[in-house]
């Protein structure tokens, strides 16, 4: 194939600093509070110190929501409940702060940024599109998703993207997607990593009826059919499911973990997407933390295979970094233990009884 | 008995309006997300407008931390990791500001109250300490833990600290405890309300040795028999074994309801506390949320009893109102999604299909 744009490859992933991590761990020993107490703030704290590579670690000053919108021509077949057309409008309320995650990342001290990758409409902003792949994808029930340049193309605007933001001072990331019909490759990857029949990985989405499901379990079944065929090739899978937003989710989350950045993930989208992601960039997923698990079960499947456990189970299924989102506030405050808290010795307080 | 002070009577508690409730889970329909898509925070939303009564409800402006201390005369018999003095010095923590609960309540928005109902110091402050009953309780596997008179007390402070709370503008309270030796009376109640067996309903608390465990289980057995003696009788039970600071926790839960101010249950000692008010004044536990699951089981056992679903369960088990705190932002985050997020008209968003 003759291709213009350059494969990317990632540059290795190096581990979060083990021995701050055991520093972190031992000051929560001095702080005056019994051992432990905190649970898994505990253990949240010493992770984002190791990212940092100092202990106690710095307090987020620029925790970041990225949301990749795209567009999916499987929508066509019926197995969202809303129409395409939501996508570059939700773009557009994304940028006026009208949507859930633009409340929630305020409340969590975030800010917010969308990169229309692939919206099938040519009214975003030129900001927001200077990355732009392709309007909408392939209908991955009977063709590719994308072309092999276009993978490449957002494979790279996903990396480009966590470069910007790190070099703009990130400190925390969390991806979202925003894209009508979006759940449906993200089953499909998830059931071709994992080994997973459709009736398993299926779920209702933005809140299908059961016409719906029928028609998104056949395209299910018919995508992963093609995806079959390429599951043990990354790249492969990306080209023939995945879309150029979720591929670009992938280029994100495994450059986060180049740069040493910690991320939060979100629901089944940016997590199908970090299962490629660690297969691109191997080591990157101990860069990333769970904020929550999703009512999709493909979400937990792909959990399970990362080995993460969620900090939040809420029953939400929204997109867009919002139950990530909705954990940030915890990792502040397991950041600021470690930083603000008193020892023993500081304040005073006596330690435990000797019997 | 002569009593010289007045037995504590409780105003009835109305419920919060479900007029409203209803009117904010339409609204949630009619914001740019799918339909219930976040999950928990929807109703978390509806609930706090109910209780303020209006739609969409108002964010917090005074979320509020009210940590009652008091010692416990158990503590002598090895029951707990640290000795009886960590109480008063905690006290002085809090009011430097060192502890987690002063870091999770800066991070959450919230400020912290201190009450010293029985610490065994005379040394607190004398503003922190105005409504100080007495000094430690009884120790409660051999005697009561207060007399008539002081449990009258107790619960009479708890629910003049509510008034000043709620009249001073505090729109969400959590209560919190801090109590060397706290979790064995409050393990006691638990199982003397929800007719459990001391074996299950003892934990670790903040940390015991198996040794530790013995003298805990053998306390908690020989004052569960002096409670079940007056287990129907919520004031007996306090009397018997609550200590003056879980009982002016109960006459605070139960005065919040009274003054329609909604609550975030913390751990074992509170939500033992809220099994007893929810008795002194019934209907009470409509106004208040479970902000997490601790490790105690007994803390379990009384969110069962109480039909409330925590949160967050995180393994902490601090007390301090720490994991009702930590639970604050998201409570925070569905007030503000109600008020906040823009409707499918007001953002030109389209709704979903019709097919």
């Amino acid at each position: 194939m003759a291709s213009e744009t350059e494969l990317v490859v990632f540059a290795p992933v190096l581990p979060p600093d083990e021995s701050v991590r055991r520093a972190a761990l031992d000051r929560h020993e001095q702080l005056t509070k019994p051992a432990g107490s905190l649970g898994r703030l505990e253990e949240l704290g010493a992770w984002v110190a190791a990212c940092q590579g100092q202990c106690p670690p710095l307090p987020f000053t620029r925790p970041r929501i990225v949301i990749f919108a795209g567009d999916h021509g499987i929508a066509a077949k019926g197995v969202s409940a809303y129409p395409s057309e939501v996508t570059g409008q939700m773009v557009g309320n994304f940028l006026g702060g009208g949507a859930a995650i633009n409340v929630l990342a305020e409340t969590a001290g975030a800010s917010v940024r969308v990169v229309d990758i692939s919206v099938d409409s040519a009214d975003t902003p030129d900001e927001v599109a200077k990355f732009k792949v392709r309007r909408s994808s392939g209908s991955i029930d009977t063709e590719d998703a994308q072309t092999e340049n276009e993978m490449r193309a957002a494979l790279a605007a996903g990396r480009a993207v966590a470069d910007e933001e790190v070099d703009g001072g990130a400190d925390l990331l969390v991806a979202g997607d925003m894209g009508i019909g979006n759940t449906t490759p993200a089953a499909v990857l998830v059931a071709a990593i994992t080994g997973n029949e459709p009736v398993a990985v299926i779920g209702r989405g933005s809140g299908i009826d059961d016409a719906g499901w029928m028609r998104k379990a056949a395209a299910i079944r018919d995508a992963l059919r093609r995806a079959r065929r390429v599951s043990a090739d990354p790249h492969g899978l990306l080209r023939t499911v995945a879309g150029a937003d979720l591929t670009a989710i992938a280029g994100f989350l495994a450059q986060a973990a180049v740069r040493r950045t910690p991320v939060l993930l979100d629901g089944l989208i940016v997590t199908a997407a970090a299962l490629i992601a660690e297969e691109l960039a191997p080591g990157a997923s101990q860069w990333w933390l769970a904020g929550h698990r999703s009512v999709e079960p493909a979400h937990t499947m792909a959990l399970d295979q990362l080995d993460l456990k969620p900090l939040l189970e809420l029953d939400m299924r929204l997109g867009e970094g919002a139950g990530a989102t909705a954990a940030i506030p915890l990792v502040s405050m397991a950041v600021r233990v470690l930083a603000e808290m008193s020892t023993f010795d500081e304040a005073g307080v006596s330690g435990r009884s000797e019997r």
